[in-house]
């Protein structure tokens, strides 16, 4: 990561006529912008013919770009596979869950298995990294793009087959982990394995979640073919790749990310999926918690939202003031580098309405604008806030072999792992308390409160881990549905939550999963948690408790009367396990009381949002006004505004989608 | 059928420690348990591979069970194949309608028209049956598992067209059968037709509904075939099949049951379908009541709901009682064997949250305490249920050849042949008028009330049987759409209801397909119906009586004040019939009257369900409380407790989910 | 086109006995009728094996239908292909986006760019055209039957490759065309191009567009090759094909009607799509105006709805009165021909229950005798009628490259070319302001007012025309998301409404696509506009006027104030400018404004249908009651009854469904 902040825009060179580049680069040039990034989807460009290359284009490109003072990071263009590469060989193509077999015409569309894919990409990575080892513009690589779905293919079968072989040595092995004789499901040859296919119904969920690793390792040796040919060529570049935020969910982004110099990701506030929401500040902060939890250190924003996305369909536009807001959240959150994605809305190809900074016909409007205040902006302060880290207390363990695993099985037809982890994260942030997202194996010396939100495949390594840490000191929450499975997605042969039973200190006695139906909670009175009832509609753990208090009790049903929350006091800490799933409100409760239990000063300003970020000792306090309208907040002292170097004090005015930084 | 009274698990002792068998027998013995299902999914454990058999661990399991007082059912396990089977064979997958074959990972996989895959079923069958012949704890068998789905694959593709040329002889009369000159779909060789496909369009009905047929009589075929097999190795043991009562809609049940010394089914009153429904008894006590009509006689339930269900999601538990007062239900209703499905809830496979009696990990909770306490009431009382039987005076017609014509052309988008049959079936349910289960040529001279909803398809012998019944001096309700098609599925070539128009006394002018509109029946007070006007919204005949009266007129649109229902005297008996369909409230309403005018008294006792069974000349009277509250019902004089042996009269108090049984 | 009023049915003599022939004539020849379609779906009938031909009974069903005065028309039977055909050759199936290949049992399961398949067409209608083309009995034929979907099979990728190279002569120039290089998607062999299955996502929209044409270019050769055939070996006999209406988007209806001697149509008032929808006399006038727009010329209704429709389902009959005023809607509309859709209810196949004018048993019932009085009405009145012409000064165009652009990417969830374009004309219609339907580039001279919906692919050649029609003193309308895309649906490369923005006299500087939102627009009462606001919910452009005024400003949003609705003053004429998109409020409004502005009287009378037919000079008013209640009209002067001869004055007064024809 190169030490001063980066600012630029996703570009297409190939895509407009060669005279126009010039123009296009004394825009970004005057929008303050200082990097570019460049050919991810050019292969049939770089190499219109089987091993005949042309990068003549792409260096003319780069010296236009780089004369105007743009440093260029060069994408592996493997996500978009030329025409003549498939026509070649159609068995490269993904296979959906479905049977169907992906075609020519959208991107994306390869087995990320297949071996003659990874040749061809062997092929024109080593001759791009090769062609631009030594260019004095050229900064870094991004692999691929977006890496994505899961195959199915007959080439994915035959592999699977091999990484079960690696995995497990033996048939016998296999059969056991998995309880494949469950309808006569022994193997006899590692050949009669299946890949999942949706066709006939539900797989051994063994098998399942092993796809679903698989699936995944995929993608991750793909890029580490590919990324160790790039280290090896230009030992200076640093490499990442493009992640796709907490939503994604068929990829271990931990195992992704570990080989990667840092991460970046692709962030887009307002797309389909949550208009129909409604916007919310919260999901994007996740993401950008989610990418910085990765490696836990500062990340980039790969593709920041330049416009209305929009394929077939448009999106509303970002409203005045919100692409510069948008852009100042993800630096809240801990970003080192913003890339707009793109320059110029295309005339042409399935994005014309994923638009871009400049419009369709290349005239400058409002959103090109407003990223240049944006880029001139951190021309000036990004240096000061370029390597400075967030601090938290509070950290969510994110597993994503429990998210598999439901996924596979959800339990209930209302329980989402994305969902009820947002719940939580959504919880903190509306109060404006610091969040980190880390694994379930990784170190929390550094936090008081763990929330480990449905825990639900839990190895003996993360249960220690746990163990640690509540002895240690601190305050872990549990949910319902924890330590429910072991590694090979078996339901554990002990009493719920399995390992982490002696820990909470609860024994579940009976689980009611509510279809259509609620019941309540009411906390007692007599403990520290003093609340409402609280009503649920997803799941109830019947507790029994061996050393736990009670914290709140069911009202209703068979059950009324049984515990459904408990505190156990371990060591120098406690767990708290949560029986209970419903939405929101339960999180809420929770956390309103943990919260105040701890020193974190509750800052609960709707819309309002407010992090930190530490440069050494210096404090850079953000505050992002969410809303159309404007909106005040009380500051506690006397500050310095990063953006106009004024002074601040007692109440801090933001316009509608306003933006300002304070050091103190 | 053993004289005794059969209680007992299914278990699958393949899946479990070879040291917990015993374990597992002490405790269903302790429960009162006398037999026990095995086998039924463990191919490959049988065979692992081609022709090799391994009975040695299955022989140990029968031998722990029996030294603790348990009778053997063996399953054939046909229902579930090996992968080495598949892996030789791809062609014996079924193919759904959709054009999907079926894949490895599932159960029912196979195509049951398969020629090679019947190979293999005889291979097994025939090996299990020499091995368990003379074995002293084996009492019986069932074939297969649950018979299942229709298969549209190119091996069903000839099956069917062999089929056809054994039922026509040539394809002239096939042709003309079925009228396949419209559209210009003649057939010039057997080799030419197609099956079902869903792929394009709706298909001939005459073409779809014999593809029913042949689907059907498939597994008729293949079970008949294993049925020889262990009948000749095994004289003494009785042979059955577990069906899946009557909201399974895809084989003809009269056929399946006709080769079985008794019937079996499945019974889950709680799952997802009727989760959403809300729990209603009847529906259950409708499976029940088909089940017994499908011989006449007695059934056993082969699994019975032992907690939980779920795949994927998991379903509400039965609530405390309600395990055991489904199992009474099932003996109200004529069970005289009660098997809970399964044993132990499974830790590995698709079925995890299919709960049996015991936990995941093995342990005793309230559902096998409820079991056990079911058990050893049975062990004192079940010889005096055993062989007792049900006596009824009211038959409803249940016609597979209509319901498959109905599948295939519903007529109106809200009508279901399972829909309305239920209206009425429940609407005797809920005054506790015990009601038997016919097809439509059985004989019906015991009864003095026939229903028959949606008797679509009508053959000669069927309309011969029921004027026979009315001249007799029988009641017969007929409703709109029957007597519309011929054995081919085309219209019949006159009014309607067809072959029904004489016995009716009416004929169908027109007809009135309601699509978001509705119609009102006025009943005529000068007639024995007083009624209040009842709106229906499916379907409305405009009949012109020929000597019918007429019971009800529409109230609205351009047909008001034309005959609605009408009563018609033939010999010594009537026939109703009834032109409109709606929901349940015509149904009710009927039968509120016929009721009236018959000699059965009136007994609405809310969610409070009363039957009969006579053990020669001794009543057995079943209370069955399906409500979670106490409930009471006046006793008509002195009675005897078959539970507790104690006098009875006045009031009968039943607690929350609770059970009577009473003798005179 | 005969000279006289043609009146008949569709009628299939080769699925009824040969017996009951004559009866069936005769029943025809007593309604009046005196022409009947036949054979369109005898294919195995008329060739029962590979060039075997069989006319004989065919011969003797003309001469019967002859004896009884009845003229024929004969259907080409390519739509119903016989099974041996199919047998020999599964790679003329039709495909579906879906990659599904069709199976046999339906109709239209060919790929028309099938040469194959193609050859056994040209075999049997070059036989069918030599035995009849000197029949005296034969009038005309009917080329197939509702030429119907696209086919994505690897037949129709070969052609589609062929088409391509034919229309871009070199893959540079395509590639270019379509900015093929987005993505990576430049081709390099003309065989690697792919047809746009829904596989994996939306395809390029220029390759989209391309296939949307070439699929309708596909029917519209094989209508051609047919259609040659025909008229070289029939010159006396008319040659026509059975379209579907407005509602049917797969086909460029211009062109595939610019072969025919004249267009006839498929109408059904009432069926599943609009049994739902409410049943509304515009959408049945839409299609018979978008039908006599094709050509510019009467057409007849080929298939006039004549009772129920339903395959699986039953739609609601006809009440009684409709089936004769939907006639008559047709003829004042400008029909020529009716023709009813069929005689005799089929007993077998798919569409038993699409009812014909007799019952299933040949009886006859209220449909016939309806039929009866409409066909011996015409017989005294037709002649008066036939040839007739309606005159409009308002034209709406219709352009199927817009709408096919559109199908590809609709912009808007809520967008929907065809809703859009009714509720344009349902706002003439409820005015009875008769409207004609013109393609962008016919002659516009003869209308003062022309409305351009959704005009979203713009040519050269249409903005010259529009420019031109305007500049002669003609009003325009035009919307927004004009003049988007070029012919290469690429986004134009200039600021929307692209080649209209001139004319328009606006720039689009900005849009907004409301999702789940809505804005208000507000006109200016210092304008010729003054009206209440009027809400949108789907699209808002901000507009920027360059000479036009601004009729109405935007209420809400960030962009307050802006212009919505601009007038442009362009020679003699002006041009209208809607930037704002919601439901049929706004279309009324200005509708309601432009109307009072021009000269047409305004008749609103809800659901009383009003129009016009000029024979010569003299006028012909139709009087069309679609309610079942009756309904009273002031007319200007004395008239004379065409239906009953009696001379009218004052108040009109029609019954329920009642129709009436006056001359002045």
């Amino acid at each position: 990561m190169s030490g001063k902040f980066a600012v630029g825009v996703d570009y297409y060179p190939e895509q407009w006529p060669e005279e126009r580049w010039a123009t296009d680069a004394a825009l970004m040039r005057d929008a303050g912008f200082n990097v570019v990034r460049l050919a991810e989807f050019a292969w049939v460009k770089l190499e219109p013919a089987l091993g005949e290359f042309d990068f003549d284009w792409l260096d003319r490109a780069i010296e236009t770009l780089s004369a105007h003072g743009l440093e260029v990071i060069l994408g592996t263009p493997t996500a978009t596979m030329p025409a003549w590469v498939m026509a070649g060989d159609s068995s490269i193509y993904r296979m959906s869950s479905d049977g169907r077999a992906a075609t020519f015409g959208h991107r994306r569309g390869y087995c990320p298995h297949h071996a003659g894919y990874r040749r061809h990409a062997e092929r024109i990575v080593r001759a791009m990294a090769s062609q631009y080892a030594n260019h004095p513009a050229v900064i870094g690589w991004q692999i691929d793009n977006e890496f994505g779905d899961r195959s199915y293919s007959a080439v994915a079968q035959t592999a699977f087959q091999a990484w079960l072989e690696r995995k497990y040595g033996s048939l016998e092995a296999m059969n056991e982990a998995w309880g494949a004789v469950f309808w006569s499901q022994t193997y006899t040859a590692w050949s009669e394995i299946p890949v999942p296919l949706d066709t006939g119904g539900p797989h051994n969920p063994g098998l399942a979640l092993d796809f679903a690793r698989f699936s995944s390792d995929g993608y991750v040796s793909f890029q580490r073919e590919q990324l160790e040919i790039v280290r090896a060529a230009c030992p200076n570049h640093f490499v990442t790749h493009n992640l796709m935020g907490f939503g994604y969910d068929q990829i271990d982004y931990f195992d992704l990310a570990s080989d990667l110099d840092f991460v970046t990701w692709d962030n887009y506030p307002r797309m389909w999926w949550n208009v129909y929401a409604g916007d919310d500040a919260a999901r994007a902060a996740l993401g950008h918690a989610t990418m910085r939890g990765l490696k836990r250190q500062n990340f980039w924003v790969m593709e920041q939202q330049a416009g209305a996305g929009g394929w077939q369909m448009v999106v509303p536009h970002p409203r005045p003031g919100e692409l510069r807001l948008w852009a100042y959240q993800a630096i809240a959150h801990g970003a080192d580098g913003i890339v707009f994605f793109r320059f110029r809305t295309a005339r042409h190809g399935t994005e014309q309405y994923w638009h871009g900074l400049l419009e369709h016909d290349g005239t400058v409007g409002r959103r090109y604008l407003e990223a240049k205040q944006f880029g001139l902006e951190l021309q000036r302060i990004g240096a000061q806030i370029a390597g400075s880290v967030a601090k938290s207390s509070v950290v969510l363990l994110h597993d994503y072999d429990s998210r598999f695993a439901l996924q596979i099985q959800p339990n209930n037809p209302e329980l989402q792992y994305a969902t009820q982890f947002a719940h939580w994260y959504s919880a903190l942030h509306r109060r404006n308390v610091g969040a980190d997202i880390s694994s379930s194996t990784d170190d929390l010396s550094a936090y008081s409160l763990v929330i480990a939100p449905l825990l639900h495949v839990v190895t003996p390594e993360a249960a220690a881990n746990l163990e640690h840490f509540v002895q240690g000191g601190g305050t872990l929450v549990l949910t319902a549905r924890s330590g429910v499975k072991d590694g090979s997605n078996a339901v554990v042969n002990e009493a719920l939550p399995g390992l982490l039973r002696d820990l909470a200190g609860v024994r579940v006695t009976e689980y009611d999963s509510l279809i259509g139906s609620s019941n309540g909670l009411r906390f007692d009175p007599n403990t520290v948690l003093d609340a409402a009832d609280v009503t649920v509609n997803i799941w109830c753990d019947l507790l029994e408790p061996s050393g736990a208090d009670v914290l709140a009790r069911y009202t209703g049903g068979f059950y009324a009367g049984a515990a459904a929350i408990t505190r156990n006091q371990v060591g120098r800490g406690s767990v708290i396990y949560v029986g209970a799933i419903g939405d929101a409100a339960l999180p809420e409760t929770l956390l309103e009381w943990l919260l105040a239990a701890q020193t974190a000063a509750k800052l609960e300003t709707n819309q309002l949002e407010i992090t930190e970020r530490w440069q050494g000792e210096t404090r850079l306090r953000f505050y992002l006004n969410h809303s159309a309208d404007p909106q005040s907040v009380a500051l506690g002292g006397q500050a310095t505004s990063l953006l106009t170097g004024d002074a601040v004090s007692g109440i801090l005015k933001l316009e509608g989608y306003g933006v300002e930084i304070l050091t103190d």
